[in-house]
Formats: structure tokens, C-alpha cells, sequence
């Protein structure tokens, strides 16, 4: 269920390609202990599935945020491996998730290839999730940080936990819109923040800079999502690689729908309700939806959310005092996210 | 796909009744911290998956071994809590795989009661399966002991592993018997193993004690699953709760069939080749079969492998020397597991 409009390539001239250029030993670390943690003496479908998802373009910028907050606290040289470990443990989270989503949502195509249940059915997906997640601790373990371990099992049952309440969920527009910002938090903000934090960890931060990452992380992941939840109605189709409506086929309430519900008269209010409580929703709904959208300006609004976080990680990021181009980029990095237009 | 025929209630007058007498308080505190770590304040779904699984009636039998286990390497009052939490985190692997294997074999009922992915749907399953094993982290990191998540990431791995290779293998009885043992291993026997070293770990015991209680959990998962599948075929149906046949008609091949194949004539093993690749298989066929499997002697066969396992076990027993009842109750344990006719 987790949104990934980043899976799709690293955009031109980006800060995020700024960033994966700067920090390219340390990426190819992280992806050369992805894939020697794929191989297995005996069961060949592991290594064919784990390959299959990480090979299929996606960014990694869940261990580029754990490498980058491990550089702007400074990390020393030494002890550059545990966040590197740190980092695949992290995005092997993110991909055993992936792996499970797509059993979830029947999910036919994911980074413009046929998801690995449509290849090897769901049985394989559930079987290597199971895996990924186990080697995700195992490189915890490796990295020797109880704290770190702490955070990301922590933050592992969180996710499963939004997942199962988006679940109870589908279709339910009378959510308040507190609850559903904790799911989005919980979804895919909170990964990124645990990501954040335990590159700090890594580094040997101090409580105060390890919390100060953290945020970061969390901001970041809002913007991100926020973005997300928009593209999924405004994008223009030919960059944005998913079809338009995606959530709105499956009934998802996001964070567009709970804006518009806010502000619509009780007449749009029940209408709405009986699109996202009714079994089918139709083009002609998706066409009444989007005049409704643009009327009640759901997109401004929305962007005036993502512009807040933007300028609170901003100065979260001007508080570290950290000089660094990593820094400069890590700034950069929020409004691009929000900005991005796939 | 593991068998779990321990699960259904503990026998009368049995060691394992014994043994669970004895360490009752223990136990129960097992059980509390399991029932507190599935509580959910906003996803309602997982508190009632999780307790309709691990209110079933299981035995726990995997825990026990690990507070046992701790029991028999002296561990000291104030260290028993990690035993606990280490025990808790065990049982909670073995139930997220219970629940992910029913989704995977499409099961229909557990412990006599409807499996929780025909209650609540294959996708609550495989969530709350997933919740189960962050939070199994969760305990680890709690116990604090780095060996023990070293041991338990890399058994869960295994486990997985194992269950994919099952996927792969499903009909093809042209495994060597060599691998089988060791899918055995990997399904069953690893986590049992597992358990037991995280109990000696918990008291602190030494590498050499800590390998014998290793391996004395080996032993007893091995006999523990060649029990399971002798009674597959041999059990009389009113005791065991689970219909006779069940892993002939899912065509898994178990060290069953596995003896047979080496035994029977070119002619009868085409005829059995023929019945596990095939799309279906019927009652007259396992009839055929059981026909073959006595007059082959087969389940005398197996229990002979599973009486040069009881002795190695018994032999560890005595090695270590420790008097106390537990040490005398693990030793008549694995005779029990053997002989159990349910």
C-alpha cells in the first residue's frame, strides 16, 4: 500500500542526483550487500525475486537518507560500514513491504515492470518478504547498534500496523483527518525518520542531533507522501508512469480526499461518501471528482501542508550548523520532493 | 507448511505436562507479554487475529524450551525476564509462520478451530503475521542480548528460506533424501534449536553448553517432525485432529515418502513419481500407498532414525550433568515426542 513515485529513476539535474553522485562509494556498498544477502545455497526463487525488485530502478532513498544523516553528523570513516549496513537493512525493509503490498493490492506492475506476485505468484512474494525481513535484522545485527535495532523493529510494527488499519479502513471516508495523518506518518514517514535516525545512530550522534535527524526524516516522508497522494489525481500522465486515479480505483482515502471532504456542502459530502462506500468506482465518478478538486482548490491547500514541513526541515537542517554540501542538499532535497512532478 | 500437531493441547500425565507444571509462572508470563505486544491502539484487526491464534490451545512448546533451556544453564532470578522475553519472541515467530504458512497452503482449519485467513481474509493474515515478527524483534531488543538476535534473525531467514524451497519442491519427489533432511532441519528442527541456545544464552552460559543445548534442540525438533510425519499416514484419525493424508494430498513429499522411494521396486517408484506430479491425488491412491508403506516396514524405518536422535539427545543430557527435575523431564521429553500418537 506504500505509494512509490520514486521508484522510477533518478530525475535530471535533481538534488537527489546531486546527493546519489556524492555519495556513490557508499551506494554501491549498500547494493553489493543487497545482493549477496539475495543469495541462497538452495532455494534459487530468492535471489530470482529479491533481484527481480531491487534491479527494477528504484532510487534508494530510504539508505540515502540513512548515509546522509550519518555524513552531516559527521560519522568517522570506521565506522562508515555499520551505516552502510544500517542502510540496506532499511531499504530491505521497504522492499519486503513492497513484496507484501503488492500481494495486498493484487498489484499487477510496479516500477513499470510486472510485480513479482504476477511472475511468481503470491505464495513466492509472501515466502521472500518473510526473508527480506529477516536479513534486514540480521544486518542490524551486524551493525552492532542495540539503538538502532530499538528504532527499526519499533518502526517495522508500526508499518505493519498502519497497514492493517488502512485496511480496516478501505472505503471509510469518515476517518478524521488526525487519524489519517498518523497512517500517513505511520505508512511512509516513519520509515523515513527511522532511516534518518539510525545513520545518525551510526555516526555516534548525540540525543539531541539523533532526534534532530529524525524530524528531518519524518518531514521529509510527509512531503514525500503528501506529493504522492496529489500526483495520484494531478499528475500529467505521460511523466508520472502510473495511470491517473490509481487510489481513487481502490477506494483509498488520502490525504486529497480528506481536504476536499472538509470543504465540500453536506450534498457533496454524501455523494463522496457513497463513490468511496460503493463497490464500483467508474471514470465518470474519477471526471466529478477532479471538477470538485480543482473548485475547492484541494491542491493549493495541500501544498500550503507540504510547504510548512518544508520550512521546518529547513531549519532543522540550518540549526546542525553543518557546512557541508550534504547539508545544502538535504535542504534543497524538501522542496525538490515537493515539487516533483512523478 | 509446518506441521504442528503439538498444537493441540497438552497431553495427560505426559513430561510436557510435567514440565509445563513446573514452570507455570514462567510460562505465564510468556503469555502475558505476547497478549500485551498485541495490543494495537488504533488497528482493532491485530489484538483479535493474534489472540484467536495463540488462544487456540497451543502447547507452547517452543518457549518452554527456551525457559527450560535457561532453567538447565542456572540462570539466575534477575536474568529469567530476558529468558522470557527471548521465549515470547520465539513463539512469536513460530505463530507470524503459522500464519503466513495457512495463507500459503490455503489452510482451512488450525487446532480445530477456523484458521484466521479464512475468518479475517489472506490479507489480515499476512499483515498481522508481519506485525508478530517486528514485535519479536521488538522482545529481542528488549532481552538485550545481541547473540540471541544474531540466532534468531538468522533462523527466521532460514525458516523462510526453507519454506521457499518447500514452494519449489512441491510434487517432486526426486530430492535426495540428504536435502530433505536438511528442509527438515531448516523448517522444524532450526527453530527448536534456536530456542534452546537463546535460553542458555539468556543464563549466560558457556560457548560449550550453549552448542549442547543447541543441539539437544535439533534433536528434539528433528524427532519432534518425523513424528508429525509418520502420523500423517499412521495416526488413528479419532486422536490426531487433523485428517489422515493431509500432506499426501497437499503432495508434500515428507521423509515418509522419502523411505519408501528408497526401498520399492523401479516399477512402484514410477507409480509413486506418477502420484506426486500428478494434479490430483486420491483416496485409493493413499490406499495403494499405505499398502506400500507396511509392507516396507516404513514407519519402523523412521523410528529408528528418530531413536539414534533420542539417544544423542539423552546422551547431551547427561553430559551436562545438571540433576535437577527439568534436566530428568527434557530427557524423558524426547522419548514422549516420539511416541506421541497426536
Amino acid at each position: 500500500m506504500v505509494h512509490n513515485s520514486e521508484e522510477r529513476g533518478v530525475q535530471g539535474h535533481s538534488p537527489l542526483l546531486t546527493l546519489s553522485n556524492i555519495l556513490k562509494p557508499q551506494m554501491e556498498m549498500v547494493d553489493g550487500l543487497m545482493r549477496s544477502a539475495a543469495l541462497s545455497d538452495y532455494a534459487e526463487l530468492i535471489p530470482k525475486v529479491i533481484n527481480h525488485i531491487i534491479g527494477a530502478g528504484g532510487k534508494r532513498v530510504r539508505p540515502m537518507m540513512t548515509i546522509a544523516a550519518a555524513r552531516m553528523c559527521g560519522i568517522v570513516k570506521e565506522k562508515e560500514v555499520n551505516a552502510i549496513r544500517l542502510a540496506a537493512s532499511v531499504e530491505y525493509i521497504h522492499t519486503a513491504t513492497l513484496l507484501h503490498d503488492d500481494v495486498i493490492d493484487e498489484g499487477v506492475t510496479r516500477r513499470n515492470i510486472p510485480t513479482a506476485n504476477r511472475i511468481w505468484g503470491n505464495k513466492a512474494s509472501i515466502l521472500v518478504g518473510d526473508y527480506m525481513f529477516s536479513q534486514a535484522f540480521s544486518f542490524m545485527v551486524e551493525a552492532g547498534s542495540m539503538q538502532a535495532l530499538a528504532v527499526l523493529s519499533h518502526v517495522s510494527a508500526v508499518i505493519s500496523e498502519s497497514e492493517v488499519l488502512q485496511l480496516q479502513l478501505i472505503g471509510d471516508i469518515n476517518i478524521p483527518e488526525a487519524d489519517y495523518l498518523q497512517l500517513i506518518d505511520a505508512k511512509t514517514a516513519s520509515l523515513f525518520a527511522a532511516a534518518t535516525e539510525v545513520g545518525a545512530i551510526s555516526a555516534g550522534a548525540s540525543a539531541s542531533k539523533r532526534l534532530q535527524m529524525r524530524r528531518y526524516g519524518w518531514l521529509f516522508g510527509m512531503i514525500f507522501q503528501i506529493t504522492d497522494d496529489l500526483l495520484d489525481y494531478f499528475a500529467r500522465h505521460e511523466k508520472f508512469g502510473k495511470s491517473i486515479g490509481g487510489d481513487f480505483y481502490e477506494g483509498k482515502v488520502t490525504c486529497v480526499i480528506l481536504i476536499l471532504k472538509s470543504l465540500i456542502t453536506t450534498e457533496q459530502r454524501k455523494w463522496l461518501f457513497s463513490v468511496f462506500n460503493g463497490s464500483e468506482r467508474t471514470p465518470e465518478m474519477l471526471d466529478e471528482l477532479q471538477a470538485l478538486l480543482l473548485e475547492y482548490k484541494v491542491e493549493e491547500k495541500a501544498r500550503e501542508m507540504a510547504r510548512a514541513y518544508i520550512a521546518e526541515g529547513q531549519k532543522i537542517i540550518a540549526e546542525l550548523g553543518d557546512s557541508s554540501d550534504i547539508s545544502h542538499i538535504m535542504s534543497e532535497l524538501l522542496v525538490s520532493t515537493a515539487n516533483r512532478e512523478y
